[in-house]
């Protein structure tokens, strides 16, 4: 069955690192991608004019020099630690060393909800002040994937269907979803983004797992049980 | 009718800004922007330790720094120069001067079809190795709402539904979309993203021109005819 596993499950690494060296990147690594989303609204407001924005350019370059002189050369996967604590760090809606994402903190309630409260700067524009409808996309299919996770059927986004109910504003906004049934193969996920006069975007997700990460789920539990 | 139009839409302004200083404007802030997405991809890949880190940390604040002696406050908003030259540069799929924006470059065919052919790096991540589906949604949002407006028919996303046929790699896609039909207050468009072995996602949007925005264009129209 080995032809069936598509190459990109070779990212799914495996590297043991102890929670002390975990916590000691998410110090090292955070504070970096904080400053670089700051960057990045910088890059999109600024007004200086040719000067400055050489040598802005200059220091940026030589950050990057800074940072590729020992760099993995493609993205990095999902990564689990001794304990298995799982690093999806480049993940561009929540990875923690991902200056493209927002990022979104996602909180887990016993009742099944999932839920995050998030602030869109500038970078996340789409008609003019808005919140781009692609950027909820991204917010909303994160969030009901992991939902789906949460409530134990992990999967591909195999159908995201979103109905822009109003304008989404920049700012401060809040997204929650909720497992919704089971249907053979398929993981029915809802939930929506929130401003604070109500529902602006609502989405559902149907997520399957693949098969050969089923084949995967089914060989693990057989293992397990036996 | 003045209170039932949004204060976004403050931001929809005419500059009148001549060519000549808009192309100032793209040869002095494009580099930039290009310059802080690399500098993103490097953030998601180094390993590089502390010192390092640090002083890419502080290379990236000095620029910031520098970048915002003169800044605007809040979003970019969508700007026209005095010919017409429309800068949507804020973006987050196609802004010129937004770093997060892949950026999404659109062709108009003669016949309809608007397309892009683009290269998403690591920064794009979801799954371990491939595309984010929401990264995807952003991408077939944008150029869905683009094929409306290129139609005649712009309109703010009232409803996108996506299907994720198979996994979306990272690196080399293209994606293209057509105007589909007109129901009512509602234009329907489809499109998908491809990879060299075909169709990954496919898409369909409605798209709705908001009340004021249609009375606004009926209001243009009929001073026009006067």
């Amino acid at each position: 069955m080995t032809e069936s596993i598509p190459d990109q499950r070779l990212l799914y690494v495996s590297d043991n690192l102890s929670d002390e060296e975990i916590q000691r990147q998410v110090d090292l690594y955070g504070p970096l991608t904080d400053s670089v989303r700051a960057l990045i609204a910088a890059t999109v407001q600024t007004e200086v004019d040719d000067p400055d924005v050489r040598r802005a350019r200059e220091l940026v370059e030589e950050a990057t020099a800074l940072l590729r002189r020992k760099a993995i050369p493609g993205p990095y996967g999902v990564r689990w630690g001794a304990s298995g604590w799982k690093r999806g760090w480049g993940n561009a809606a929540d990875g923690l060393r991902n200056p493209v994402a927002p990022p979104l903190e996602l909180h887990y309630d016993a009742d099944g909800r999932v839920w995050a409260d998030f602030r869109l700067g500038p970078q996340y524009e789409g008609p003019a002040g808005l919140t781009h409808g692609g950027v909820s996309a991204l917010i909303l299919d994160q969030l009901l994937g992991d939902t789906a996770v949460a409530a134990g059927r992990p999967g591909m986004t195999g159908t995201l269907t979103l109905r822009y109910r109003r304008p989404t504003p920049l700012g401060d906004l809040h997204a929650e979803a909720r497992f919704d049934r089971i249907e053979g193969v398929k993981a029915f996920v809802r939930g929506h983004i929130a401003d604070a006069e109500g529902v602006t975007v609502e989405a559902e997700g149907i997520f399957i797992l693949p098969r050969w990460a089923r084949e995967a789920v089914t060989d693990q539990t057989a293992s397990t049980a036996g």
